[in-house]
C-alpha cells in the first residue's frame, strides 16, 4: 500500500493544478455550469465558457484544455464543438468529453459518436449507461441519470473492469465511468475507486463538475494522464465525504451541493492523498 | 378537517413521487434551470432538460410529464415548445405551462397564447398578473414579477377564486395562480392555499421549481392531477415556512433559497400533509 | 472625511433602490445569471433576462435599465443586445456593458467595441485587463479573469487614475474598473475604493454581479451616476467583507458566494455609508 501510493503521488496532481492555474474552456449545459465554475475555481483551475462558432476557436487558444459537456446540446453548439474540438486537437491542449444523456436521445448519442470519430479525446467520462450506449449501441438509458440495472457492483465489477478496459483500448483513451464505483482505465490498469456517497446522486451536475475538475487537472499534468483522471475522480468522490460530514440538521441536497464544492476549495494534497480510497486492477 | 383531509392525502401524493420517480422534462429558462433541477430531485423526481427541437422528440418520450417554462423564450426554444408539446399529447404525458412574462412582452403572451390553443395542458401555473395577462389581454405585467395591484388578497378573494374556475373552464385544465394567498382550480373545486412566506418573492425562481416539482406530482398522480397540483402548491409554500425557521443571523435571500430546497429534500408525507394550510371553495 | 462622506450620501443610493424597486434587464451570460437575478433582487431591485431580438424590444421598454455582459455572447444575442442598445438609448433608461472576456476573442473585443461605437452607455465596467483590451488594443487577456500583471496596485496607482480618466473622457461615460482596488471615474473625479477581499476571485460571477447591481443603482439615483456607480461597488465589496465574516470552518467559495449575496440582502443605507472605503482622486 505505502509503495502504491508513493508511486501515484495524487497529492502532487492536485498541487500542480494550484500552481499552474489551468485555463479551462468549457462547452458546457446551461443547467450546472455555475456549478462547473466554482468548481474549477475551487480546484485551482480557471473556467472559461463559450458556445459561439464565431467564439469557440479563440478562446479554446488561450485555454489548456476543453471539456465538452453535450447536456443541453443544441444545432449551434454542437458546431462548436466540433471547431473548438478540432482547434484544441491542432494544438496538442487536452479533450474531454462528457457524453451526457447519450442513449437518451439519436441526436445526443449520434452527436458524441460524431466528436468521437472525428477528435482525439484525452478521457471520456459518464455514467455506466451513457458510457454502455455508446459502446455497445444500448438505447436503455434512463434520462440523464444512470438506470440502476447498469450500476457498477461488487457483483459485476470483474466484467465491468473489462468492459471499460476494452472499450478505453478499443476508443484509444481513458475511460472514466463514475457511479457508486468508479472505473478509470487507459486500457491497462484500471482504478477502482470507492470515494463518494450515494446522497451525491441528489444534486444535478456532480458529475458535470467532476468532468471540469479533471479536464483542469488532464492540463496540469501532462505526462500521467491516467494518474491525472484517477486523482479528480478521488478528489470529488472524497469532497463528497468531508461535505457530508459537516451537513446538520435541516440540511438537504441544496446545502449539500455547496459544501462539496467547499471541500474542493478546502482541500490540500495530503488530505486528497491520505482519503483516496483505490485499488488498481 | 380530519374528514377532508383524509380525503385528500398530500401525503400519498408525495410518497408516489418518491416511488414513482418521474422523470420530468424541462424546456425552461436559463436564469432558475439548475435550481429546478435540484428542486425536482429534492421532490423525489428526476429531471431532464433539453431545448433543442431535434433533440426534444426522443427526450420527453421517455418522461413522464413536460414542464414548459417560457422564461427566456427564444426562436429555436420556441419550436422545441411546440415540438415536444405535441409529443406528449400524442403519448398522453402530462404537460404543463409556466407563462412566465407573460404580458411583458408580445412575444412572450403570443407564444403562451400559441402553445395554448394548439396543446392540451393539464395545468397552467404562473403568477396573477400573468394569468390576467393570457385571461383578459391586459398588458400591465410589470416583468416576470407579479404587480402589486394585481395580488390576491382577503377582499378580492371571492372574485378572485370566481376568475380562476370561469378561466380553467374556458381553458378545460387545471389553473394555478401562486403568490401570497395561491389559487388552484379545475372549474369545479378551487384550493385557497396560505402556505409559503413573504420573503419567497426575493428569491428568483420559486415559481419556476414549483413548476418543476407539480410536473412531477402530476406524473405520479395521474388519478387526481388537482390533488397533486395543490399538493405540489402547498408542499412549495410549506418548505418556505420551514426553510425560514432554520434562517440564522446574516442569512438572506441566497441561503434562504438552499434551505427552501433542502426542507423539500427533507419532507415526509406526514410532515406535508400536517402543515398543508388550505381550504375548498 | 466627515464633509465628503456627507456630499457622497451612499445610503441615499442605496435607499433610493430599495424605494423604487427599478426593473433591470439583463442580457447576461448563462454561467452566472441566476447570481445576477439573485443579487438584484438583494438590492433591492428586479431582474429580468431576455436575448431573444423579438422579444428584447418590448422587455427593455417596460425597464428602467439595461445591463449588457457579453460573457457567453452568440450571434442572436448579439443582435438582441444591438437591439435592445438602441431602444434603451431611445426610451432614455439607463445603459451599462460589462465586456466579459475583451481581449480574450475577437468576437468578444470586436463585439464590445462596436456596441460602443453605436449606443451611448452610461457606465462600462469590467477588469483592468478587458478595459485595457478595449482602450488600448490589447490582447493579452487571461481568459475572464484579469492577468495579474496588469493589476492595479499601490505603485502604479496615479497612472491607472490617469488611464480610467482619460478613457472615460474618451468614452464619454463613466468607466469603472474593479479588482483589488476600484477606480470609478466619469473623466473627472475619480474613486478609488478598497472595499472587498481578495476571496471574492475564487468565486465565479461577483463581477457580473456587480453589473447587475450597478444597473438598478443607476436607475434608481439618476441625478447623480458616479455617485450611484461608486455606491454600488462599495457595497458589493463590503458585502464580501461582511459575508467573509459569517465564514465558519469547513466553508469554502461555495458558501462565501451566497454569503455575499446574504450580506447584500441585509445591507441598510447606515452599514453601506459607515463600512465604504475610498478616497476621491
Amino acid at each position: 500500500m505505502p509503495s502504491r501510493k508513493g508511486i501515484i503521488m495524487f497529492d502532487q496532481c492536485l498541487e500542480n493544478v494550484r500552481k499552474l492555474v489551468p485555463l479551462v474552456h468549457n462547452i458546457t449545459n446551461y443547467v450546472t455550469v455555475n456549478d462547473v465554475a466554482n468548481a474549477i475555481l475551487a480546484a485551482g483551475g480557471s473556467p472559461i465558457m463559450s458556445d459561439e462558432p464565431m467564439d469557440v476557436g479563440d478562446i479554446t487558444s488561450i485555454c489548456g484544455g476543453l471539456n465538452i459537456n453535450i447536456g443541453t446540446l443544441n444545432v449551434r453548439s454542437i458546431e462548436a464543438m466540433h471547431i473548438a474540438g478540432r482547434r484544441t486537437n491542432e494544438l496538442g491542449h487536452r479533450l474531454l468529453l462528457d457524453p451526457v444523456g447519450a442513449g437518451a436521445s439519436q441526436l445526443r448519442t449520434g452527436t458524441a459518436l460524431s466528436l468521437m470519430q472525428e477528435l482525439r479525446f484525452d478521457v471520456i467520462r459518464g455514467n455506466v449507461s451513457e458510457l454502455k450506449a455508446l459502446a455497445l449501441g444500448s438505447t436503455a438509458t434512463k434520462g440523464v441519470d444512470a438506470d440502476a440495472a447498469d450500476a457498477v457492483n461488487e457483483d459485476n465489477l470483474p466484467q465491468m473492469i473489462g468492459f471499460v478496459k476494452n472499450y478505453a483500448k478499443s476508443c484509444g483513451c481513458i475511460i472514466a465511468i463514475t457511479g457508486a464505483i468508479d472505473l478509470v482505465s487507459d486500457g491497462g490498469k484500471c482504478f477502482v475507486i470507492r470515494n463518494g456517497r450515494k446522497e451525491m446522486s441528489t444534486i444535478t451536475g456532480t458529475g458535470c463538475q467532476l468532468s471540469g475538475i479533471m479536464t483542469a487537472f488532464l492540463v496540469a499534468n501532462p505526462d500521467d494522464l491516467l494518474q491525472a483522471a484517477a486523482a479528480s475522480v478521488c478528489m470529488m468522490g472524497l469532497a463528497g465525504e468531508i461535505g457530508w460530514s459537516y451537513m446538520q440538521k435541516g440540511d438537504g441536497n441544496s446545502t449539500y451541493r455547496s459544501r462539496i464544492i467547499d471541500a474542493i476549495w478546502n482541500m490540500d494534497g495530503n488530505t486528497l492523498e491520505k482519503g483516496a480510497d483505490y485499488e488498481i486492477r
